[in-house]
């Protein structure tokens, strides 16, 4: 564990391969790191004496202070020389991010770095690494403008795929939601999936953990590991390669043994692990777990503006085995009093199209707090006449005050993208169809079940 | 059917109940058509002898010239006394907005409606009306800055709620898509799903056919019709009301007797009617359907530059039915020619994290010429390196020669996502995740299965 804290927090950092060509890898690295990181940054390169105005060493044993964390970008036959050289600097952690090992087929490559890596800990080869919301460690080599970083939050991700992995960082950083740490850890010759489950585990910055993984070395311990964290903080995992054509794909791409899938979904189910089947779904699962609490069981309520989508998402959510009990009578007494004569009072709550944020706050705080409700699913079409943006702080405060989880459901242009924008940048997961809404309600009431059998 | 082009294309339109006031919905409807609209608008109000700079008429019948479509919003209670007035002034085409009919249990004033009617054709009551990209008819009452107005293009929409048909209307708009006709007909008193479908299927601006109902008055007068349109254009139906839950949700919505769902479920199968459970789906299959021809069967190309999306989109393809042909020796050997030797060919083509826009020309030229190849799947993943911009016009270029479908998937922020509008904006379909690729494909292959049935 202590070692692991290296990668994320060191004290100095060198850059084995630093360049002073835009464009290159060497480069990207050492001075995303310059502009971001607050410890000491060292260039290492045998072709400068200085990049950027660091002075630049040839060797990491010319290096003149103590090194924790070393990030090496040269091409891949050099990589075992330079780790030999890493051991006798004693640097704690290194992060290899050159390709051209075990996944092209030179495992052998592989095995002379582990010889010569004695205790230093290992994330790589052909990876992106790691990034860091509060530390400023950062070794993505894409540059801001191609791939947006988050900011602080509670969201951790361990990719096997670095593409994966950073499609979903871009994403989640686009629509406002916050990442604590993202580790692409590529062929994992050392570290992998496992210690990384574990370290976030009693990480206290991350509450929820995303995995994509193709295969795994040690499935017994992967899903021992797993039912101690899912105590403390939901995973979820995308395991690519289900199908018998996918699992050929897996081992072309990162010759990872994909395995029966049969038994991956039975361990994750054991373990106490959500699977989900698509980066999309990984990414809005993240979202409602990220800001919401999980659901104390599967009775929902679904308050609508819009008639047509109140039917679809009360199908959807039946379909995905959630319920939609009656509200209780003095409920229904009292919403009742506080809304229109023509608006039916039950579940789903179609306010009409005329509602407007009043009714909204009425719902929510009537309907919300009625004790057969364990969740809210609430449908807002923006561009009604009637309604103005200020529902944004009606939902917002309920999500804040009621202790039960919301999620909102939103879809439209601009005008409606901005106002979704709104909810999520207060702490309200928005879905732009019901069927997504639904599903996240789902995730949050899978949790909750999840961890009710844990206890 | 020659009553029913008054509604889209009519020389002159009369809005009774227009009004000076902002915000009220009688201003909201003059005020567009008078922007928007070529033809004679004019105002019928009786408290108004002028309503922005046009002479305003008390009645109807005092109106001094032919009214070919009349747009009614006054309370209902006036609305068959309107109706005789249209009637006598022999108005061909009415619409009514205003709401409080039989959705509220008034079916009484919907008769009282029908009585008057003579040889009108009316659309409504309790509806937002129609929307037409080409002659401007718009009477959707929702202003542009809430609302957008998609630009002309050949996706018709026929809804019974006007939230969800505005809220697909928006986002298609968004996102850059084209719309030919909207027909919100709420209660369809008198034209209803049936008669508009049948138009539209005779409509040369319409290519895909979307259709959100909650229930039909004539389920086989709907088959009929639909399985006649099907051989030129494709439908999409989604209809709620699926489980026991969402069938008590529509008869209080909109009163419309939902239906056994199995039958609805047969019927729409038999007619060659795509179903569908999602508003997103709807909007995402009509994405692809209005730019891309229907495949001529179900043999898939995966073309990527992130290993893991490719095998996430495999897993996903098999699970929905598609294949995933190997290529033919000819094209294998081709590609090899120009393709790195540590691309692996075989499909999914996976060309690497590293690859250019070079790549792909070469991948799509050849293995998507391939003769076992029904229809292509391209995953670009802007973000890395080695990618830029360029690969937009790649992908644009194939989907123009090729003859056969293509979808792609991306997904990211900013950078990616003004990529991903030029992609659409060019006609290529994109979705942001492999998933809803996967099925947009899906649906390609469905068409095509459809005509070849229909033949």
């Amino acid at each position: 564990m202590e070692n692991i804290n290296y990668f994320f927090s060191p004290k100095s950092v060198a850059v084995i391969g630093a360049s002073r060509e835009k464009g290159k890898v060497g480069y990207a690295i050492f001075s995303d790191l310059l502009d971001k990181y607050a410890g000491e940054v060292i260039p290492v390169n045998p072709n400068a004496t200085e990049i950027l105005g660091r002075p630049c060493y040839p060797d990491i044993t010319k290096v003149p202070k103590d090194v924790d964390l070393a990030v090496i970008s040269v091409p891949a036959k050099f990589v075992p020389q330079v780790i030999r050289g890493c051991r006798k600097k004693k640097v704690r952690a290194v992060i290899i991010i050159s390709a051209g090992f075990g996944e092209i087929g030179n495992k052998n490559l592989e095995h002379k770095i582990l010889k010569e890596k004695g205790n230093m800990r290992i994330v790589g080869p052909n990876c992106l690494g790691i990034f860091d919301s509060t530390s400023g460690v950062d070794t993505l080599f894409l540059p801001e403008d191609k791939l947006k970083r988050p900011k602080p939050g509670n969201i951790a991700f361990i990719t096997q795929s670095g593409a994966v992995g950073s499609v979903v960082l871009d994403m989640l950083s686009s629509e406002g939601y916050g990442m604590s740490k993202f580790i692409s850890y590529g062929n994992g010759i050392d570290l992998n999936e496992i210690d990384f489950l574990e370290y976030l585990g009693n990480d206290d910055k991350t509450g929820v953990i995303c995995l994509y993984i193709e295969g795994t070395k040690d499935g017994r311990s992967l899903m021992k590991t797993a039912k101690k964290v899912v105590k403390k903080k939901p995973i979820l995992v995308l395991k690519a390669g289900r199908t018998h054509e996918g699992t050929a794909a897996v081992s072309s791409h990162t010759g990872s043994l994909a395995g029966q899938d049969e038994v991956y979904d039975a361990a994750f189910r054991q373990a106490g692990m959500i699977r989900v089947d698509d980066v999309r779904d990984m990414f809005d699962y993240a979202e409602a777990l990220s800001s919401q609490p999980p659901a104390k069981g599967h009775n929902i309520l679904i308050v609508t503006n819009g008639g047509g989508f109140g039917v679809v998402a009360t199908d959807e959510a039946i379909h995905e085995g959630l319920k939609l009990p009656q509200l209780a009578d003095e409920t229904v007494k009292e919403l009742q009093k506080c809304l229109p004569p023509y608006v039916k009072v039950h579940n789903p709550l179609d306010l009409g199209g005329d509602a407007d944020s009043k009714r909204y706050a009425a719902a929510l705080e009537i309907a919300g707090s009625d004790k057969n409700i364990d969740a809210v699913l609430c449908i807002v079409l923006f561009q009604t006449v009637s309604l103005n943006p200020e529902v944004v702080d009606v939902v917002a405060e309920f999500a804040k005050k009621s202790g039960k989880p919301i999620v909102t459901c939103s879809a439209g242009g601009e005008y409606v993208q901005k106002l979704m924008h709104k909810l999520e940048e207060r702490g309200v997961p928005v879905f732009n169809s019901p069927y997504m809404a639904v599903k996240a309600l789902w995730c949050l009431a899978k949790y909750g079940e999840i961890l009710k059998k844990a206890q």
